[in-house]
């Protein structure tokens, strides 16, 4: 939390301050980036919070009372609640409209992918290239403000955007939806061009310092590499992202 | 020049102040990035540092004395050499060199791509997918850093970058040594993916707000698109870069 204040101090007017309206606000469906608890906070209402808050998938961050005292808002009670720029989606009802428009899903899941400028470059390019919904974990990720969206040229605002609460869990309901999940890597003997993107399928992107965690790894369908040349490390992600999306697109298209 | 003090203001001790040791590390082959010219200075060595300059293709730019003192040096007398921390070599050797060892240059032309952090990425999406050189002109770009050898993660200290006074006899130059320009632009009727990039070939791309200057769109010898889908503007030109290269690897490889 040590950037906080620099980072993600969010604009006064993309807060909701105090636990009534905090809750008036989850109940009326405001879409919610995340929420600020302050950890002694105790009573019936802060309690309320928390179940609607899981209910509806809204993150909560534990914070000291300093933090919020230093949104510079007044009357906080204990919580304060952040509006979400972005629209979140619920996966499942994504994956059910690709599939009733009779379309073959094709999804960018981003594991470790946490610098919300990075987020909104991939969204650009994915989707230049048709990408149908982007999932992201609701830990970790900042939340997806202006600066993303500016990044991302506004392709934020158009591409389905899903918040998960466990990238393992989502593998498991993509396989259940008879969706593939590609995940790339390294030192994968496959190349990206001899992947098949054309069945429902999703591609997991890690970051470039710790690439995929090792036990989502295990559970995808499929590894592959972008062949190099040369003795180089690696692509900027974002590059990378839009190599393997630009494959997928040509293979689709024809 | 607004921004000059706060974005490049180089480090001291990149820095050769003083007349005789201007002309002294020129005629001493030291690489140097620009040269920084009192616009009033006068006199015998003024003439010889002009003469060097020009001979040697560093880029001379004019300023007014208060510039010069801005950078916080005693004794400049008119005069500060920037030393480079990228080595730039001269295309027509490049190409001899490729030839040589029976290869098929395959180069870049970064046209109005003037932010060095962009040509930091580039070089490093370029150096993985096996470039031969990256050709930048000499006016407009600021000095290829350590920022953008970081953002290059080291690519910049790899491959080849020629500076050159003018893109348009460039060009030229590359067509009388067999090598085919091909060029990126939005409107093309042909794909990137229909272009033969393994012949001796040059790829052009010009910035995301401008693209490629008119005239010198003339003087290639194809145009090329990436296809995109949907209604969306752009790609980020990191993103296409390594599309476009991707696919000339590819081609190259199989």
């Amino acid at each position: 939390m040590k950037n906080f204040r620099h980072k993600q101090r969010p604009k006064k007017n993309t807060l909701i301050t105090g636990r009534d309206k905090v809750i008036e606000a989850i109940r009326s469906a405001v879409f919610l980036d995340k929420i600020y608890l302050d950890t002694t906070a105790k009573g019936k209402e802060i309690e309320e919070i928390r179940k609607l808050a899981a209910a509806n998938q809204i993150p909560v961050n534990y914070v000291p009372v300093s933090k919020l005292n230093n949104f510079n808002v007044t009357h906080h009670e204990g919580v304060i609640a952040q509006i979400a720029r972005v629209k979140y989606y619920d996966l499942q009802q994504v994956i059910s409209f690709i599939v009733e428009k009779g379309e073959s899903p094709l999804m960018l899941i981003l594991d470790g992918i946490t610098d919300i400028r990075n987020i909104g470059g991939i969204a650009r390019t994915a989707y230049c290239c048709g990408v149908h919904a982007i999932i992201i974990p609701d830990k970790g990720v900042g939340a997806l403000n202006e600066d993303a969206i500016l990044t991302s040229a506004g392709a934020l605002e158009k591409i389905p955007v899903c918040r998960v609460n466990s990238l393992m869990k989502t593998v498991d309901e993509l396989h259940l939806n008879g969706i593939q999940v590609f995940a790339s890597k390294m030192t994968a003997p496959k190349n990206v061009f001899d992947c098949d993107f054309k069945e429902p399928c999703a591609i997991i992107l890690g970051s470039e310092e710790k690439g995929i965690h090792p036990t989502l790894m295990k559970i995808c369908d499929e590894q592959f590499k972008i062949p190099m040349s040369g003795d180089f490390e690696s692509l900027n992600v974002s590059v990378a992202t839009g190599i393997i999306l630009f494959e997928a697109m040509k293979q689709r298209s024809f």
